[in-house]
């Protein structure tokens, strides 16, 4: 775990709502760090909360945003994209006058667009946040303190930011270990359109469809150690990924059709018996992934 | 390593034509059960050769396939599928007269054409098979004797197969740990092609439509451990896997076409915000995929 830089302010009160993976990783690792106060958990599950609470990863919990927040200097949003605004709003008239407020999600047009809607403006304290982190696991029990370390986290800060909101949340996510940078909304939501939204509809569309073919049973039995890692993402959490291909839905859509394109182009080829189209494709594919994960 | 069944004759000489990830993780395992002999190597690439008797993997080798053939009462080749025809007609005339020759094609309709068309029908001595198993390195570097431990093996013995050769190689493939079962030539081929064929097309596919996007640099910087697994199989060997797509098209460009036709109704419920849709797929898949991996 990273140490706190001496100039960074701890945490006086962490209000986490939705102790989840995520949630729960982050406040694991604050903890760890030295880097917070008082912690308090607040979700729509009670027996995630007990959990959440007897693992020591929360001190205390309330099922009601508003009270959760109540003095939390930093407030983080850590539930699926489709529940942002509800927690927003209820958060609204609650805040503590030095509150900064971030959130997790794995898209930030949508979220940017729910908190303009709740507060009427892009209020100074709020900073979008998304820790390119996660397992195909969820729920606190999945949480550990190391999630972050090493990976990054994609800040997507405004013009009505306030730079001292910003460094505090990039503080808090340097004392989990993970590489902080910023970047623009759309562009975020391009990128992670491209890297991660769209194999999780891929995979999730094929699981779907082999699951539904008439010898589904020997499909599956056959399945090799490939299809268990090319399918691994088709275990993740389907709320929190419905939501993220609805709130994202424009930027996945055009990953999407992209794919689509070059995918029909690779059928031609194989029904063609074109093979040298079929190996350059297949080179380059193999050559740019090894690049990437050359050790 | 199981241990060879009292009642199995032991191979005096196997020779594996092509001692890539497959045949020298086979030769590897047949020595560690001592169920062979002597273990006689071909290929094309002499380096790799030289590397599989420096390993101890093979004791000689031969870069003709009829003189790495002589004397042997075993033949195995494990060759990409585009070399399997040619590699037949090098033997022809060269095979003892108690020889099996059996093959480790991921692919069984081309193979079975590639014996008729160079033998002028299927020889009682062929049996044609194939292992599920691999990782996505290839070369002997990459094998190890443990590969088909627990694995599945599919043989897809046809009429004019002897039962005398159908054992045989169902005995070598059991001395490697293997689960041995029999199958339908062309239902081999679909199920391959649902399970494992088009998964490599997707995610070569995917892999190949990311590196040719502007912002690729920042696309694949953002990736996390999802995308890993997710692409770990567009790193296998190129000029395998075209001729595996070109071999079994047809099943292929099925399989591809049902999950095409899935995807575009999956963007459909995208498109239209329809979130109802969206979750039933992913929910489906999540438990489809749970119920197989469950522990």
């Amino acid at each position: 775990m990273s140490s706190v830089p001496a100039s960074v302010e701890p945490i006086r009160r962490l209000c986490v709502i939705g102790v989840g993976l995520i949630g729960g990783s982050l406040a694991r690792a604050l903890r760890a760090a030295g880097h917070c106060g008082e912690i308090v958990g607040c979700g729509r599950g009670r027996k995630n909360l007990e959990r959440a609470a007897e693992l020591g990863v929360i001190d205390r919990f309330e099922t009601d945003p508003a009270a959760a927040a109540r003095d939390a200097d930093l407030v983080v949003l850590s539930v699926p994209l489709g529940a942002v605004r509800d927690v927003l709003s209820a958060l609204r008239n609650h805040l503590a006058d030095d509150a900064v407020v971030t959130d997790a999600g794995s898209a930030k047009q949508c979220v940017v667009d729910d908190v303009r809607s709740v507060f009427g403006m892009i209020p100074p304290f709020f900073v979008p946040g998304h820790p390119i982190a996660g397992t195909e696991q969820s729920g606190v029990d999945a949480s550990f303190a190391e999630l972050f370390q090493g990976r990054r986290v994609i800040l997507t800060p405004l013009a009505e930011t306030s730079g001292d909101a910003h460094e505090r949340v990039q503080s808090m996510w340097k004392c989990t270990g993970a590489d902080v940078v910023d970047m623009g909304v759309r562009h975020h939501d391009q990128v992670l359109a491209a890297t991660s939204h769209l194999p999780h509809v891929l995979a999730y569309s094929l699981v779907d469809t082999l699951a539904r073919m008439d010898d589904r049973a020997e499909i599956f039995r056959y399945a090799a150690g490939g299809f268990r890692d090319f399918t691994r993402i088709a275990s993740s959490d389907p709320v929190m990924w419905r939501d993220i291909c609805l709130a994202n839905g424009e930027p996945v859509l055009e990953a999407l059709d992209a794919f689509s394109r070059d995918l029909g182009l690779l059928a031609n080829a194989i029904r063609e018996g074109d093979g040298e189209r079929v190996l350059s494709v297949f080179e380059h594919s193999k050559r740019s992934r090894d690049n990437l994960y050359r050790e």
